[in-house]
C-alpha cells in the first residue's frame, strides 16, 4: 500500500515542494503584529490549497489570529472521524544575523529545507496535508471522516481557538484527534506521545526603595529585595529536590503500574540533552530522570534579575527584584490552585514592608491517555510499517496548552506525534528540515488515515 | 575671626562663582575615554588656579589620570602639615534626558547651582581651595604648612593614585589629613566621620549548557543554574541576617564601648532612608540598625541575572546565571581572606558538573580612627563655630578605598567630612549644591586652618 503512496510523491516530487515552499514563504509570525497581513495572506493561501484537494473548509475568526477549518466528511456519517490539529503561525527570527539564508526564502542544502517554520510546523501541517491531497489525487476513496482544524496562534498561547472552542464543538467532534506537531526520538525510532504535562506560570516583583541605594551608606539596615526574593525562592526545594510548597503534591496522580509499562523507559534523557552539553543532571529523589520528566510536576525559575548585571561593579542595594517561576503540572493538579499556593507561600516568606506584586499566569492541566487506545495502536502500526522498526510509546515534560482542550471538546482518542527532532533547531536561527524524513513524515500520515479506513 | 572671612567671601563673591563654575564647566567624566582631553584641561586648569594663591603645584603622571599635587609649606619645618585629599574627576551623566539644564552649564536656581560635580567633588574641592585663597588674599599668615592631594580617578577607583603612593611617600607625609568629600547629617547638623567599611566583590557565574533550554523538554533532571546559584547564595545568611560563611567574623574587630561611645549613636538610620520610601528595614541581630551599617560587616547581593526577563513568560531552563555580591568590610577583616572564604563556600554549594566562575575584586579594609585625636576635636570646633550647634562624630558604612591607603602614607590623624547632603543627588540627575552651604564649607575649612595654626 504504502508503495503506491511512495511512486505518487516521487511523480510530483518539484509540484509538492514548489508548494510546500510556497506556504513557508509566508512570513506567519503570529507574536508581531506588524505581520498581521502575512498571517491573513498565509491562511488564505492553505485555504485555497485544502479546496484543491476535495476539503470544504471555513476561516474561523477569533480574538487573534483566524484557525483554519477544513473537513472532508464524504465517508458518511456511520464511518469514524478522525480530526487533526496544526498550526500555520511561526516563532519570531530574532536573532537574524544568525541565519545563513534569510528564514523566509527556503533553500535546500544537503538534502534538508532550511527556513522559519521548515519543521515546526509548516513542515509537519504540509506532509499531513500532501498525503490527504494524494488520496484526492489517487482517487483513493477515504473510509474515514476527516477534519482539519489548523490555527495561527500556537505559538502564542492559542488563545484565540481556545475562546472559540465552546461555539465550535459540533464541528470539532471527532472519534480519533491526531496532533502533528512532535518529535521522534531519534532518525530512525518513530514514537507516540500519550501524555503531557501542563503549565502555570507566576511573576513575582520586589521592590524596596524608589531607587538603587548606595550599598555602602545604607548596607545592613535596608532590606535587599535581591536577597529577600532569593531567600524566599529558594526554599520552594527541599535538598532531594522536592518542592517544598505545602500542598504541591496533594493531587499529583499516582500511576498504577500497568498503566505506565507500556512507555518506553528506557529513553535516556541525558542523550536528549547531549547536544547542548549540559554538565549536571538531578531530578525528584525516589524518581528516576526520565519520569521527573515525564510523570512528577516541577518547579524551575525562567528568568530572574535586580540591580547591576553589566560589566564591572556598581555596589548598590537594588530598588527592585523580579524573579519568573513557571511549574510544570501533571494530570489532576489545578493550575489555578497550585498558584494560589505558590502565592500563598511566597507571601509567607517575603519580609513585611517589602512591596510584592504578584502576576499570575493563566496555565492549563497535564493529561495521559491510554496507550492501548485504537489509534494509538494504529499509529504505531503505521509508523512500523514505514520506518520498519517498532514505534515507541513516550510521554512528554512539555505542554501544548490547546490540546487538552480540544481533546475534550472533540471526545476523541487522542495520540501526538510528528517526525521533527531536537537538532532541527525549532524555535531556533537556521530551523530545517530533512526532505527524506518530510517523505517519511507524509508516508506515515497516508499510512494511519488507511489503516483507519479499515485498508 | 570667622567675620573676616565672611566680608571677604561677600566683597569677592562674583569672581568665587566664576571660578567655581569655570571648574564646573569641565566634562571630566574619569571613567569615559572620550573625555581624556577634559580630565586633562580641568586638571591644567585647576593647577594655573592654585598657583595664584602661593602654591607650588606638580602634576603627576599616574597609570590612569593623573593627580594634581600643591603644597604651600611657607610655615617653615617645624610647623604642623595639613593634607587635603579631594578629587577632580566627576561621574557619567547618564540619563542626560532626566537632566533639566545641561549638566556642564552650571545653573543657578533657587539658591543652588545645578550641575554634575556641583557637589561631588567640585563644590567641595573648590569651597577648600576658595579658603586657602582667603589666606593668600587677605594676607593673612598660615601657621601651618598645607599639601592638596587631587585625584582625576576617585569615580573609578583610584587605582592611578593607589600606584604612586609608594614613589610619593615623602610628599604626602603629613601630620593631619583631611578628607573632604563627604556629607553632613542634615541641612544645620555638621558631623565628621572617623571611620569607613571597607569593600570586597566577587561575580559568580554558572552555566549548565549551551543554549536556553525548553522547560518542558528538559525540566525535571537538568540542573537549572538560576535555581543552583540562587540555592548557594540565599544561604549565605542565617535567618538572623547573619553570614554563614565559615570564618567571616572570624577577624572582626570588635570595639570596647570606651572607644564608641563618641559616636553619635542617636542618628536614626530610617530619617537616612526616608528620601528613597524604603519600606523593609533589618539588620543583624545583636545589633541596632545603626551598628549594623557602622560597625558590622555585611554581605549583599547587588545585581543577578538569568534567562528571560522582558515581559510576559518564555518558559526556559536558563543556559546560565548570574550574581554580583559585595562585602563591606569592619577593621582587621582581610579583603582577600574573605573574598577566598566565599568562593570555597560557593563551591562547596553549587552542584557538580555545572561550570562556574568567580571573578575576585581588588578590595580595600575598613579603618577606625579616634574620635579624640587632636584633628577631631579641632574640626568639630571649627563646625560648631559655623553652624553654631554641636558638631556630630560618625562613622560610614561606605568606602573610599584610597583614603585607609593615603592615611597609612601621609602618617597623619584623619578625619573625613563636608557639608554635601543625600539631598544633593551626587551621581543622580540634577545634582545639586546649595550655594550658602558652599559658603558655610568655605568658612569651615578656614575655621580649620585658624585653629590649626594656633588662632
Amino acid at each position: 500500500m504504502i508503495d503506491q503512496f511512495k511512486q505518487w510523491f516521487a511523480d510530483h516530487r518539484d509540484t509538492i515542494y514548489d508548494d510546500f515552499f510556497a506556504f513557508l514563504k509566508f512570513a506567519s509570525i503570529s507574536t508581531d503584529p506588524a505581520h498581521k497581513k502575512d498571517m491573513l495572506a498565509c491562511a488564505g493561501w492553505l485555504q485555497k490549497y485544502l479546496e484543491t484537494f476535495g476539503f470544504q473548509t471555513e476561516l474561523w475568526e477569533t480574538s487573534g489570529h483566524p484557525t483554519l477549518y477544513g473537513e472532508n466528511l464524504s465517508a458518511g456519517p456511520d464511518r469514524p472521524t478522525l480530526l487533526f490539529y496544526l498550526h500555520y503561525d511561526v516563532q519570531p527570527v530574532t536573532p537574524l544575523e544568525e541565519w545563513n539564508s534569510p528564514p523566509f526564502e527556503p533553500t535546500v542544502k544537503e538534502g534538508k529545507v532550511v527556513a522559519r517554520g521548515a519543521v515546526d510546523n509548516k513542515g509537519q501541517c504540509f506532509y499531513t496535508l500532501t498525503a490527504l491531497k494524494a488520496f484526492h489525487a489517487l482517487s483513493k476513496k477515504l473510509g474515514i471522516n476527516v477534519k482539519l482544524c489548523i490555527e495561527g496562534e500556537e505559538e502564542i498561547g492559542s488563545e484565540g481557538l481556545s475562546g472559540i472552542l465552546d461555539a465550535k464543538k459540533e464541528k470539532l467532534k471527532a472519534d480519533y484527534f491526531l496532533v502533528i506537531d512532535f518529535d521522534m526520538l531519534g532518525e530512525k525510532q518513530p514514537a507516540i506521545t500519550l501524555g503531557m504535562r501542563g503549565i502555570t506560570t507566576i511573576n513575582i516583583s520586589c521592590r524596596n526603595s524608589t531607587v538603587d541605594l548606595h550599598s555602602g551608606s545604607f548596607g545592613g539596615f535596608v532590606v535587599n529585595p535581591a536577597r529577600a526574593l532569593m531567600r524566599a525562592v529558594s526554599v520552594m526545594w527541599d535538598d532531594e529536590g522536592k518542592v517544598t510548597i505545602p500542598g504541591f503534591y496533594d493531587k499529583v496522580k499516582s500511576f498504577q503500574k500497568e498503566e505506565l509499562e507500556e512507555f518506553a523507559w528506557d529513553v535516556d534523557p541525558k542523550d536528549l540533552a547531549a547536544p547542548f552539553k549540559v554538565g549536571a543532571f538531578a531530578g525528584e529523589s525516589g524518581y528516576s530522570l526520565l519520569e521527573s520528566n515525564w510523570i512528577r510536576p516541577v518547579l524551575e525559575i525562567n528568568g530572574m534579575s535586580s540591580g547591576y548585571t553589566g560589566s564591572g561593579f556598581k555596589t548598590i542595594i537594588p530598588a527592585k527584584s523580579m524573579v519568573k517561576l513557571s511549574c510544570r503540572l501533571v494530570p489532576d493538579q489545578d493550575p489555578k490552585e497550585i498558584l494560589s499556593l505558590i502565592a500563598d507561600f511566597l507571601k509567607k516568606k517575603l519580609p513585611a514592608g517589602i512591596d510584592v506584586e504578584l502576576e499570575l499566569g493563566h496555565g492549563s492541566r497535564g493529561m495521559i491517555t491510554s496507550p492501548h487506545s485504537k489509534l494509538a495502536e494504529m499509529t504505531a502500526q503505521a509508523f512500523e510499517e514505514v520506518f520498519q522498526t517498532s514505534c515507541k510509546k513516550v510521554l512528554c515534560g512539555a505542554t501544548i496548552p490547546i490540546v487538552p482542550e480540544l481533546a475534550k471538546v472533540s471526545g476523541a482518542e487522542l495520540v501526538m506525534t510528528g517526525v521533527g527532532l531536537a537538532e532541527d533547531g525549532m524555535h531556533a536561527p537556521n530551523e530545517s528540515f530533512g526532505l527524506e524524513r518530510f517523505e517519511k513524515g507524509f508516508l506515515s500520515i497516508a499510512r494511519i488515515v488507511e489503516i483507519l479506513s479499515g485498508e
